[in-house]
């Protein structure tokens, strides 16, 4: 009884419709984004927002179907698709101007109030959902064995803003070279593969789970990350497994051994063997840990990306 | 009479072969273009034109083809169609080879005689006019009511040049991010979508003029304004409504009520409320005023843009 | 019958399978060539490769595919189509971790070893002849009378990584605009353009030759080369032509005429006619001359490219 109303759940959110509603929560969080973005990095020029309207707007238009765009880039269609319809376009341009300019900023003043920004966040991580979904489902039609591209495209549907905003943030006259996705990815950039994956896996029944259940697994996760996220600055669940997914991987463990044989050999004509290989280990392992907090530094302290940024 | 007479040169103009006279006049000025953007930013290789021939034509052919490649890419259709006949690329080739390289540099130094370079520069609009309005009806016969590709493919066949300048430059190894078509938008640009929209409304018959007249009177804007630049350096007619619409819709009239309120509430108590909101509104005015002028420098005065490129 | 010989080994060449092995050294190498450019512009970010495996991955892949993403990309089709096969992505991965994570180094160190490094590049350049034989024919196809489309994607077939650097470095954080392949074309490019073009009037039957003699030149061409360079840091057999060329073609003569002009003209009132004329064409040949050689070091010395770039 319980897993069927949770089934009739995951269909009835797999068959919403976007269009109004959630695609302007998705509109919305985006411009809210950029018009942070252009407070965090003052460029010298004063009131950007009211002296580069256009670049403003193109840069919004660009996050808000970005992945759309780059999809249908990498697929070799028209980019610009997405604006054969009309609605779509007039829809984001209506919320960026509401969120840009409304009088005495109180869009923007109230989107930032808690409960309405979970809502909104809410409603976009549905959208994310129903994008990645469909997004893999389109490919599949298309490439019906090539499933990195099925993978690949499904997750860009979900996080084209985040791997195109070097390209949004030069629109806007700003140029960070050591700062993209592909340097520190982002917890939505992981999910959104992960997602992705997950719903091939479900499609070509490697997972025997209802789809419906599956739908509704990975919704929840995404609205959950986003709570979370909305009081808590920093939070990536996969952080754990990734630190030791890279110790493993990549070769640290090498250099504990190397480390250890090195002291060993060293040390040994001076002391006793007894003190050498284990201080070593441990030593070599704390400097694993710092290396993978410093990783995680990396990535969640903004500022010292930012020295490294000035520096060069 | 005299509007039949209209209508037939209208209709002349319109059926006009643009390539060897026309498409010549378009690569002649994209090469002086490129030529003068070269000695503009000297980059520290001296004789630069002579040791990067490879660089100074790719960048002169990007440029010269850059309408159709940009639309092109746009529509995920092959970007390099316009190669398949070779001889545009010829001519293109050969312009810049003169202009480069003629000996003595006497092509250039013909080309900036302001008699020449006045029936050149009339030429390239009389081509750019004809390729806005190739690019909407062939847009218009692909997509029928995708009015917003329509406009958009037909006014980046006019202006790709300055859309792509960012790349053009950085195949020169040149890379100014906070300097480009965005950013600070060219009139010829507004005037390519503005001429974009007109060829589409007469099009669809909102506009009820004679299809030979419009174009006629497009083309001739568009030389009108050719030979005013060749004079002055820098006009743009759309810049007074575009402050006023920036005014109006970007929220400044806010700031003037604000400003007039908080100055009202704080100066009210001490002095009387006679001499607080007009003057309180007066300078808000000035102060908006200010900011379109700064605007209207930050467009002209090259040299201030320049100056906070070099600090970044 | 020595002739004979030649044209069977051309034909067993042109039809040697790639994938496993030929493919692999094409990928080794690829990999080698990311890791020595992480490690000649050294980032802040120290411990690079393990601390960006993502970048790393992304950056090797890029350029392991490079000429088919970069020609599919102007052809307008589906840049990911060599993923649709998964075998190729899936040994290139296994290539790039071996190079970058090895316990204890021992595949990088052993790449490095001459006679290994010879016999990989021997692979690679086998692999190259073929992708560029395959490239041109596959595009005679699409585009019969296309040349210039047909030598262009020929040409990228085999030189696309080179052309593709930039956005590789940027992929790992390095933005380096005064250091790309249209500024300093390495001998790997031409090479790539001039066989394009070999094979094309081999097919249009203007080089009269059986087409597997020319298929075994270019590849000899190609082995030498690489053979050569492996022992010598540089190499460019196209130098000496390149710089005759191009002081014929760009002018350098006519520098020469009118500076002999200048003195003439200047000294003659002053001494006598005889000593102005000669000696002022011999300065104005050297002036040349060490243009050229400083074109050459523009090339070659590193150093100063790299000094030149730091004062931007």
């Amino acid at each position: 009884m319980n897993k069927e109303v949770l089934i009739d759940i995951g269909l009835q959110l797999a068959h919403l419709r976007m269009y109004p509603l959630f695609d302007m929560c998705h509109y919305l969080l985006t411009a809210i984004h950029v018009r942070d973005d252009i407070q965090q990095y003052p460029t010298v020029t004063q009131n950007f927002i009211r002296r580069h309207p256009l670049s403003c707007w193109l840069s919004t238009m660009l996050l808000c179907f970005s992945g759309s765009i780059l999809s249908n880039f990498l697929l070799g269609e028209n980019l610009i698709k997405d604006f054969i319809h009309h609605q779509h376009l007039l829809l984001a341009t209506i919320c960026w101007y509401f969120v840009f300019y409304s009088p005495f900023d109180i869009i923007n003043r109230l989107l930032r109030f808690i409960p309405i920004r979970i809502v909104i966040g809410v409603g976009k991580e549905i959208q994310r959902t129903k994008k990645i979904y469909d997004g893999v489902h389109s490919t599949l039609r298309l490439y019906p064995d090539a499933y990195l591209i099925v993978i690949l495209i499904g997750a860009i549907k979900g996080c084209g803003g985040s791997i195109m905003s070097s390209i949004d943030r030069f629109i806007r006259g700003l140029w960070l070279p050591t700062q993209h996705e592909f340097l520190f990815p982002s917890f939505a950039t992981k999910a959104c593969f992960l997602s992705s994956i997950v719903f091939l896996l479900s499609h070509i029944e490697l997972l025997k789970f209802e789809h419906e259940l599956i739908y509704l697994c990975v919704a929840s996760m995404f609205i959950y990350v986003r709570i979370i996220t909305s009081f808590f600055k920093q939070y990536d669940p996969l952080l754990p497994f990734e630190n030791l997914s890279c110790g493993l991987l990549f070769n640290s463990w090498t250099d504990l051994i190397s480390d250890a044989y090195r002291r060993a050999t060293v040390v040994s004509p001076v002391t006793t063997q007894q003190n050498s290989a284990l201080p070593a280990a441990t030593s070599s392992l704390s400097n694993t840990t710092t290396l993978m907090n410093a990783k995680k530094d990396g990535i969640t302290n903004d500022g010292q990306i930012k020295g490294f940024d000035g520096k060069k």
